[in-house]
């Protein structure tokens, strides 16, 4: 019998913990990205907001598989899957054959039928995105102090974060940081605290997957930033010079969308049905109805739990996805009786708010303020792949404690030049 | 009296050391750039191959020049200058009057006739030009692995360098140790130490504003590091499939231009002759002839030594300019006596080609091999502006002298995603 084959689809926390449990196992894997990378996405805000660069918190696939001799690595972009020959379509090419398939491909920020507004205000998900919006909450600064009237120097120094879940607090709260301390003594004409953060969230509580009392907290701590907190604030309209929430006009330079996303087109590439925000339904063992030869996890996959809730889009679960599809594939190609259904182990959910600042959930325990932010610290400097990433970033982050200066301040990309 | 109204165009090491040493004078200085950083050129290369981040070699011209409360510093593109009235224009602004100016608007890469060659040779001057380098080597070994012919594979393996001076020295030797070193057991169809690399060269020899002998040590070095030299190999033409030497075609996804920089257009905007390369000549003390109040130094200003050779485009001589013409700009408005012309104190030149490999002229001695190499790097991080940026280039330098890995290997920018 011939070696199975067993192509991953994505590289995320979900794809890479699946390529890693299949290291050494008795099968040809190989692991398909469009970018080279693998991103620690829970600091992507930190490179938004010039805390960090780039390559702190990326590391190329194909070194962190170096040693998984029968894992290969390739670098294209998926268009399509033919179910019938079990072959994976990869930009013009033949395509990749499989016996086992391993959908992995995560989520993109979603405009909920308003994709006009992602040009003046984009999402935050690949270092792209995150070099762009740093590109523009720092050129605002920048035309401020170059600004001839009030108005326009108003407008430029107002900074608006839509949504009010994880992301949109880590962005209004590092961006406030951003213009009280580190910029503070660098420009002649403008104060850079007299800029004006806007957290807008359409529903009636910020961090609403947690429990109410933390999203007071947040909540607070927004407001000790100097950060409005907008709720029950739907967006109405979005354009490149501001928003309107419900009637009320708010003029603003920069926009930054943390409010939704939806699953990548994987239901549409295995002609599928979807839930809501485009999530394929799977089995309890993560495998596709009617094809266990397909699985699909993380952000891509709805997956409910033991009281029918589906599972949030959060590193834990796609990582907790993959190894168990792993361990699934290893235990069919060894004719071993398969595992029990997928159950997810929730070690608890964090968001941080700013220096001394964040929130954390852990069931039997929860809490805020400077313990809950070393806590944050320590978890994520944990997961960071690679000794020098972990070093460089503690590194960064004491320095910036220390200084109140960011790492990375810096315009680069389109325009730029 | 009004206070003097100083204007420096271009925070490079000319433009940053003329606004440092007029920091605190009794004048309005005001310090325009095209970016919102300074950057350390001479590590530039090691951005280009995914050895260090960019934030590591560039800091913000405001953060530098914070505590110096008669500078600020204005983002913008300057698009001419009126001499008879006086003003700088920035962008579609006002523009900036000045009582005295300072031109230091450096050099850029130059194809000499063949402009078109800049797509498909893209040279190394800012950090998005590095970052597009870095994307297309490393995007040239990812095609490499996917490739269904030996051709298609050769073809994606070649990188050339085109001009044998310091940079294009650096760029092949990273190149190779990339492919050799970092890439090495990354690949699964590709030995990426198949990859050839060829640095071309019109003239006779390597580095032809050192010693003989240490153009020859360059080349030896480069020949163990697996890179082809080719002297006396002018090329001919340049395509998005290889390059022509003399009537030889050598076939290549990958091409570098380091042949040749020209100045930037201040002799255009200043209606002035310039040299062959688009310097303005200048008096003794660095002004403009007939234009006491116009001074032009760093690579865009011709200025000749007491052998009567024109001084190199070099980053001391862009520094000491600088630093000469604050001096004589606080004498002026001070009514003191002018200053002695400027005369350029060379401390030395160095080149980097490897892992303990370069070379080092001090004129009373030259040397090379791991001492130049050690001195290169002890030289290099003394002149690195900041604190937090020296540490983490030592970090960065050290782990990837230990483990034979670079820092970061991201494919990022248009097409990426």
């Amino acid at each position: 019998m011939t070696r199975p084959r067993i192509v991953i689809v994505g590289a995320g926390f979900g794809g890479l913990s699946a390529a890693v449990g299949l290291a050494g196992a008795d099968a040809d894997v190989t692991v398909v990205d469009r970018r080279n990378y693998h991103l620690f996405q829970p600091l992507l805000y930190q490179v938004a907001t010039a805390g960090l660069s780039p390559a702190q918190i990326a590391s190329p696939i194909r070194a962190i598989l170096r040693r998984a001799g029968n894992v290969r690595v390739v670098l294209g972009k998926v268009s399509g899957i033919d179910r019938e020959r079990r072959v994976v379509k990869v930009d013009d090419r033949p395509g990749l054959a499989y016996d086992h398939l391993i959908l992995a491909t995560g989520a993109r920020h979603a405009y909920f039928g308003h994709d006009d507004w992602e040009t003046v205000a984009p999402g935050l998900k690949t270092i792209d995105d995150a070099t762009g919006i740093r590109r523009r909450i720092l050129t605002a600064f920048e035309h401020a102090e170059a600004a001839d009237s009030p108005e326009a120097r108003r407008r430029l120094l107002t900074f608006v974060v839509i949504g009010g879940g994880p992301t949109g607090v880590e962005m209004a709260g590092a961006i406030a940081e951003l213009a009280h301390a580190a910029l503070r003594h660098d420009f002649r004409t403008v104060d850079p605290r007299e800029a004006r953060i806007v957290l807008v969230e359409a529903g009636g509580r910020l961090l609403a997957s947690f429990p109410e009392a933390l999203s007071k907290a947040a909540r607070d701590s927004l407001e000790r930033l100097h950060v409005e907190v907008r709720l029950g604030a739907p967006v109405s309209a979005c354009d490149a010079d501001g928003v309107t929430i419900g009637e009320q006009r708010l003029d603003a330079a920069t926009i930054v969308w943390a409010a939704g996303v939806a699953a990548s087109p994987a239901a549409r590439w295995l002609g599928v049905e979807a839930d809501r925000v485009g999530r394929v339904k799977v089995a309890p063992d993560l495998s596709l109805p009617a094809h266990p030869e397909i699985f699909v996890i993380g952000d891509t996959a709805h997956v409910v739990d033991a009281t029918g809730q589906p599972l949030p889009g959060l590193a834990p679960v796609a990582k907790q996805q993959g190894a168990y599809v792993a361990r699934l594939l290893r235990s069919r190609i060894a004719g071993h009786q398969a595992p029990p259904p997928f159950r997810y182990r929730s070690y608890g959910t964090m968001a941080t708010i700013g220096r001394r600042s964040a929130v954390a959930d852990f069931g039997w325990v929860r809490f805020d303020g400077t313990v809950a932010w070393l806590l944050w610290g320590a978890v994520h400097i944990s997961f960071l792949i690679g000794f020098r990433n972990r070093l460089v970033v503690i590194l960064d982050w004491l320095w910036s404690y220390v200084t109140f200066q960011s790492g990375a301040r810096l315009i680069t990309g389109p325009g730029s030049s």
